[in-house]
């Protein structure tokens, strides 16, 4: 029987593909190429497709144009680089409203603004359902390029921020009435807005910027799929306390804490760093981010990825990739 | 009434939401971003969609790959940069067939090989539509950028090779039987190949580099279309020399001299360079060129762009940009 691209899925045909692309170049969040001395081009793309990345049930034009270019800003923050600009490729059905195509580029460009670039170009076509496809570039010193192959047993894991906010967002957003549900505490305006905020406008970390070798990835899929893949990529294990794991203050009020911690691990698009370092200089790190950013574990020699539970409550858990987002399973 | 993406058309969006834009960097083939003294990079992104820009009757996917990354490539040549590589954001169906994919990149890898570049990145998701976006990135020297719009009044127009074969091409691929038409004289097995593969494996003149200032596009979009966009950009006009305007010899025996003048000016995706330099540096490219390249008229300080016929046969003809390609315009 022929093989099909639903039976192989995202993940299986990106790495079916890089069998085509520099072993050396592909396989991170974002490719590094050496263009000069001390100075390298760091590049990655997404591409959106309506119904599939977003809806207009849950994400305004506006807020699909911030979070395509924060997802690839995201990136760049993800491999130590400061951007250079951003393309766009749309492709639009003619019965859009251009209105709909303005707002989207408001949205992109209130992003870019914040972070200092720009949309430098792209490419408009016809099509049947809405595509947007970023590629962002951007420039790193060679020697501060963070990437996820280089973690080391004994190194602490850092997060950047709050993860499952952006799901809890989407829920708040899917089911306008699950925060009346029996089991869940009223949340207050403002801490609906904050979560619906985290969703619908994310920030990429570009303001973290370590200044010491450091690997990592950003947290784009998942806390869980950014550990996973990080001690994929290094040959290590990892130790996650799951009371360590931030979560926001408004979401620890509304859901269990199980129900949290399931969209703190795959929920995915909260765009937190996942960096793994030294302790002193994670905990250092910690200090000058604040509110939000932890030691959420540590790097392990053992091949396996595990979630302990420090207060005794929950027994460990393992995890593995399955559970992460693949997006040609739901067809 | 609402505006909507078809009553603006791809051209008219494409210019407003150029405002969304730093207006130094957008216009050209690609945009133009100082990285290093001394260096600077140029980035392009093209959208290609299932039914708009290919199809199964007309392109192979080996032919869907290589032309996606030959038009990226010529974008760079249009601009005087060499390539660095480029990124692949695909939206593809569940249905598809792996082997589609597979044979996609496969073509677009040939391709990219032999211009020394290759795929550094890229995204699969899932979409209605098999939708290919690329982006291609190189380097250039700031001072050798060849831009739309500083063609002179008294400049050569130089082609770098034969147009209207793409449209000859994809004519014989539409309309197997069209060769056998009684106005047609018969093609030769080898001519039928030759105007084929002009359509399915175009070759971007990565192989071109005027060593003095000059400026030029590719003829992506035809040579009317090109010829039209340098002199807007330029402030100047245009006159064109209909004898002049290189046609593949098996065109000339194919079809009447109007449809192969008519192919070579709207048909579009012959992917050679339009470009506008001194007489005398126009004629040593030439000579360096060899087959199928030429002078084929001249800029002018007039406001239009005139084609005009030496033989006296034909009555002088004003190209406007009208008749150029409005993807949106077929809905």
């Amino acid at each position: 029987m022929e093989l099909r691209v639903r039976d192989v899925g995202e993940q299986g045909l990106l790495k079916r593909v890089q069998a085509f692309c520099p072993s050396t170049i592909v396989g991170d969040d974002a490719a590094v190429l050496p263009t000069e001395p001390g100075k390298s081009l760091v590049v990655t793309s997404d591409v959106l497709v309506d119904g599939v990345h977003f809806s207009d049930r849950t994400t305004p034009p506006e807020s699909v144009g911030w979070r395509a270019a924060a997802a690839n800003l995201s990136d760049l923050a993800a491999m130590g680089a400061s951007p250079l600009g951003i393309t766009i490729g749309l492709g639009l059905p003619g019965e859009l409203a251009v209105d709909w195509v303005d707002r989207l580029y408001q949205g992109m460009t209130d992003c870019l603004k914040h972070y200092g670039t720009a949309i430098v170009g792209g490419d408009i076509c016809r099509s049947p359902v809405i595509t947007v496809s970023i590629t962002a570039f951007g420039q790193v010193d060679p020697n501060c390029v963070i990437r996820r192959s280089t973690a080391q047993p004994g190194d602490a894991i850092l997060v950047t921020g709050y993860h499952g906010s952006s799901r809890a967002g989407l829920e708040l957003l899917l089911n306008p009435d699950a925060e009346d549900s029996p089991n869940s505490s009223q949340l207050s305006e403002g801490d609906r807005a904050a979560l619906i905020r985290a969703h619908q406008y994310p920030n990429p970390r570009l303001d973290v910027r370590p200044d010491f070798p450091c690997s990592g990835m950003d947290s784009s899929d998942g806390l869980a799929d950014a550990v996973l893949q990080i001690c994929r990529s290094s040959g290590v294990g990892a130790r996650l306390d799951r009371e360590q794991i931030p979560i926001h203050p408004a979401l620890r009020k509304w859901v269990s804490a199980e129900q949290a911690m399931q969209w703190a691990l795959y929920g995915g698009e909260d765009f937190e760093l996942v960096l793994c370092l030294p302790k002193a200089s994670a905990q250092a790190l910690v200090e000058q981010l604040g509110e939000g950013s932890a030691i959420v574990g540590t790097i392990t020699s053992s091949p396996e990825v595990r979630v302990v539970d420090s207060t005794g409550r929950y027994s460990d858990q393992i995890l593995d990739l399955e559970k992460g987002f693949q997006h040609f399973e739901g067809e």
